[in-house]
């Protein structure tokens, strides 16, 4: 027997909560279906592109005392794109609602990705497989990867493989291109009668998968308990010090909801959120002084220490810096073309005038790591800059400006963090080990009467899960046209943090009171056992934006 | 009413447990003395040097039925040193033992660490004070500091500010500096007969504050799990996603027991431990030769991912990195002195040969590192080289080279993280939580029969807090003879890890079958609550001392 870890044994045991409505097993559902349904934007386009799957109902479950026998239904999952808390909750909901509709139904699960069913990789679920992944972190069940499924050649093969397996329907899950790709694909097999339906889940910690049907992604409550957890122990540490300013970057590649829910669990003394400083059009220069502002008025009242969160997609955010990194990536291409040897001074030499001064400003260790990190297009990884240090270089240089002036008097010591792969495969909480597990379940429901192009919908998330509303999405409701490479393509619009949102607001009208006064919370780890009220709370955005929601009504 | 996070709220209600010889209250208490002590080397040096405390008796508590009055005690305590888990919970232990002994007792804390008692910065503790900081992490219930208290008139200082609060007793919290500060302060308080006595508790997150007496100091095992807990979420993460290989640095600035403990309870691909260098005398380029030939042998069998543990203090125990370092101190102080620029190459210049190659050898920004931080004493910052990334880049070089002589055909990418702020100020796990307690309850036991110069002792930790001994150990007794600052001083014995000992030889044991079949373990979250065997069960290491310790009786 493999050694596990003592939380492991015991939360193996977990049985996650149901909506009441699917309390009562896939056999006993009933489905009201709502009015035909529009993209959020393009409306033409869209269904131009999804003519079999556009317009759709959102459709509802209740159970119902009289029972459905059900067909005999294979169906196959993939995991795509980066890791959240809760990925084999989906599956094992999945899992459990298929085998409770016929015992002779079977789950296969596609191998690295979206690559697995292309390449026809795969594993045949069992009970004893299944019950060693119950409510545990990562996609190592059967593992993730990032391919895009969405080529007429892709399909093809995917089609061949889920003809071998005999399969009824694929589960696909992930975030926004991932449904992307699922909405794209149910479309292909309906456009090719090939009676495969296709079905997604929102996954993603970024928490920008969302809309008016969808409350939250997955793996978002977990993701930012975990980095909420430690921004609370570093704050204490920094309060029982007193010497250190500490500044925390977080995970979230382009939206800053995960930074805004630490900093609204936490409260810390500043918090950056990108949204903000691209709607204000805020300068690097701009942000420095903003900080060193609270900074020295901290230290001005005696306090040469505190906590600032940095969203990782800050630097895009910034109009200056995304204009120059847009610049720097055709100007290192060109000079790997012509095999011109790349140092600071060819690159600024060769970046445009107002380009080149940004660059030229930044200090050594950003200007080095903006050339040596390049992704296989060749564009600056930004994930790999370090923001945090950046931030601490050019404040302490200001400071120390400042000290030579006589308008600083303090000291500026600073340690930094970045905060991502720690939250990503946490033991899902058990709000996402629920709300997971009867995602997957409602997907099965979804297949068994017979939807495609649709996403799996948990509602009504703040309410006790007997509450939830379980249903189904049509995929192309969420859709636009965006420009992509260059293209315009249908895509799931990404949410990303609205100024006007109840969740800034609270960091809004909060902020200034954090700044000065330690407010500073500590949530501590997330617990699994114990009383409701520490257990079972999820997000403040997501308790927000439905206090606003229903207060809309 | 302040707001509070719901973890908070609830931890504030938790009763720690007592070892039961202490749970009936402190005036049913009787004593038992050993016989008399040595201390572990240099006797007579020590002895001359603590003539009124030496050679006293270890003391263990029992309950006893007779209950004795107990005059009026007021009582000092000071935390020390950085941050520990459980330090809140001594204070605790120590007011509900003080107040329960004699209603009319006060307890003082001093603000800011040792400078408190010099400066006579204090605050008077009350229920309601101590009540919202019961089970809490960090020191900021009265601040911490790194003052040392070592000088005639330092003592004289703190005497005073003793008498105008009328002290019977000061307890001083901290590692084992501050402990040997404690021990001299006691000698001082007798020999100049100012009846006040000084007992200590031993606190640390690294783990080096142990010997035949003392089991684990404080904090440890809190500051571990959380270590641990991240570890484990991103070795999931490495093996959900199977890309990159992710080298985790951890706190602890010279033994490596906090990344030996981590690595046992997580089981992760390779670890290094500083000791073990030392001790075979490993070079810069064998330990990344090490590195390498598992990096390429997991690479071989498909696994282009993994993880490496690196104790913070690793560059301090290789030798030619030692070698160099020290040279570098000089060579810098010299260039300062002369007011000479500092340059890679005017840095090279001036070193010695061989230690101008290991310099020359480093990447680039290690070798910036190495000159920029600075201590207040001009030397080098180790706890600010990142020994991460030097490895990775190292590692990085080196398979570059067998790539090119076809000897590695995989791919290596790294991600690296440094954890040590983020476990300083966890909630105490229940462990620390009861183990603290009971550590401030026991130290006004040893204060309530009259003794000075002890460390408050509470052992038999892996069995039950009820079956617990409490004692006192004299702080002479764990002493020795040590040059600092170029002078022989006696302070206590620091532990490093032992290559013989259990806790090392499980690593040796295992650590070919963990670097090549994940054998990953999950530890997840500190849990407060829920089943005993996940929220009650104390660190590896303890428990293979204890087991080694009583097989051995």
């Amino acid at each position: 027997m493999e050694k596990l870890s003592p939380l492991q044994i015991e939360r193996l045991k977990y049985q996650p909560k149901l909506p009441s409505s699917l309390s009562k097993g896939i056999n006993s559902l009933e489905m009201s279906e709502g009015s035909a349904t529009q993209s959020v934007r393009d409306q033409e386009q869209i269904q131009n592109l999804f003519k079999n799957t556009y317009g759709k109902p959102v459709v509802t479950f209740k159970n119902t005392s009289s029972s459905n026998l059900s067909e005999v239904r294979n169906v196959g999952v993939i995991l795509s794109g980066g890791q959240a808390p809760g990925g084999h909750n989906v599956i094992a909901g999945l899992y459990d609602a298929l085998k409770s509709a016929n015992s002779a139904n079977k789950l296969y699960g596609f191998l690295g990705g979206p690559s697995g069913i292309i390449e026809g990789k795969y594993v045949e679920f069992t009970d004893e497989f299944m019950d060693a992944y119950r409510n545990t972190g990562g996609f190592d069940i059967i593992g993730s990867g990032r391919t895009k499924l969405e080529t007429e050649e892709q399909f093809k093969s995917s089609l061949e493989v889920c003809k071998k397996l005999n399969l009824s329907a694929v589960v696909i899950i992930g975030g926004d291109d991932s449904n992307t790709n699922a909405a794209l694909l149910a479309e292909w097999f309906v456009q090719n009668n090939t009676g495969i339906q296709v079905i997604g889940c929102p996954k993603t910690i970024d928490g920008d998968l969302k809309n008016d049907q969808i409350e939250i992604s997955f793996g978002f409550d977990t993701a930012t308990k975990t980095y909420a957890e430690l921004i609370g122990n570093i704050q204490r540490d920094a309060n029982s010090a007193k010497k250190y300013w500490h500044f925390v970057k977080i995970m979230g590649r382009s939206a800053s909801h995960v930074a805004l829910e630490a900093a609204l669990q936490t409260q810390p003394n500043i918090t950056l959120i990108s949204e903000e400083v691209e709607e204000k059009k805020m300068s690097l220069e701009s942000i420095i002084s903003y900080m060193c502002d609270i900074i020295v008025r901290r230290s001005n009242a005696g306090k040469n220490f505190g906590i600032a969160i940095v969203p990782e997609g800050l630097i895009e955010f910034i109009p200056e810096m995304k204009s120059m990194i847009s610049n720097l990536n055709d100007v290192m291409a060109n000079m790997e073309k012509e095999g011109v040897a790349v140092s600071f001074e060819a690159v600024e030499s060769r970046l445009e005038a107002s380009n080149a001064k940004v660059y030229s400003s930044l200090p050594t260790l950003i200007k080095s790591q903006l050339l040596a990190d390049r992704d296989p297009h060749g564009n600056v990884q930004v994930s790999k800059i370090e923001t945090e240090k950046l931030l601490i270089e050019m404040i302490s240089a200001k400071l120390n400006e400042m000290k030579s002036e006589g308008s600083f008097s303090g000291k500026f010591n600073a340690q930094s963090h970045f905060f991502g792969y720690e939250g990503r495969c946490a033991f899902p909480s058990n709000f996402d080990a629920d709300y997971c597990y009867s995602l997957g379940y409602n997907a099965f429901a979804l297949i068994n009467f017979g939807l495609t192009g649709y996403l799996s919908s948990v509602r009504n998330l703040t309410q006790p899960a007997c509450e939830w509303i379980a249903g189904g999405i049509p995929l192309t409701m969420m859709m636009n046209m965006e420009k992509r490479h260059g293209e315009m393509k249908p895509v799931i619009q990404k949410a990303l943090v609205k100024l006007e949102g109840p969740v800034f607001k609270q960091l809004e009208q909060n902020r200034e009171e954090w700044a000065m006064n330690d407010r500073y919370l500590f949530p501590g780890a997330i617990q699994y056992f114990g009383p409701s009220c520490v257990c079972d709370v999820t997000t403040c955005t997501l308790q927000l934006e439905r206090a606003k929601a229903l207060a809309s009504v």
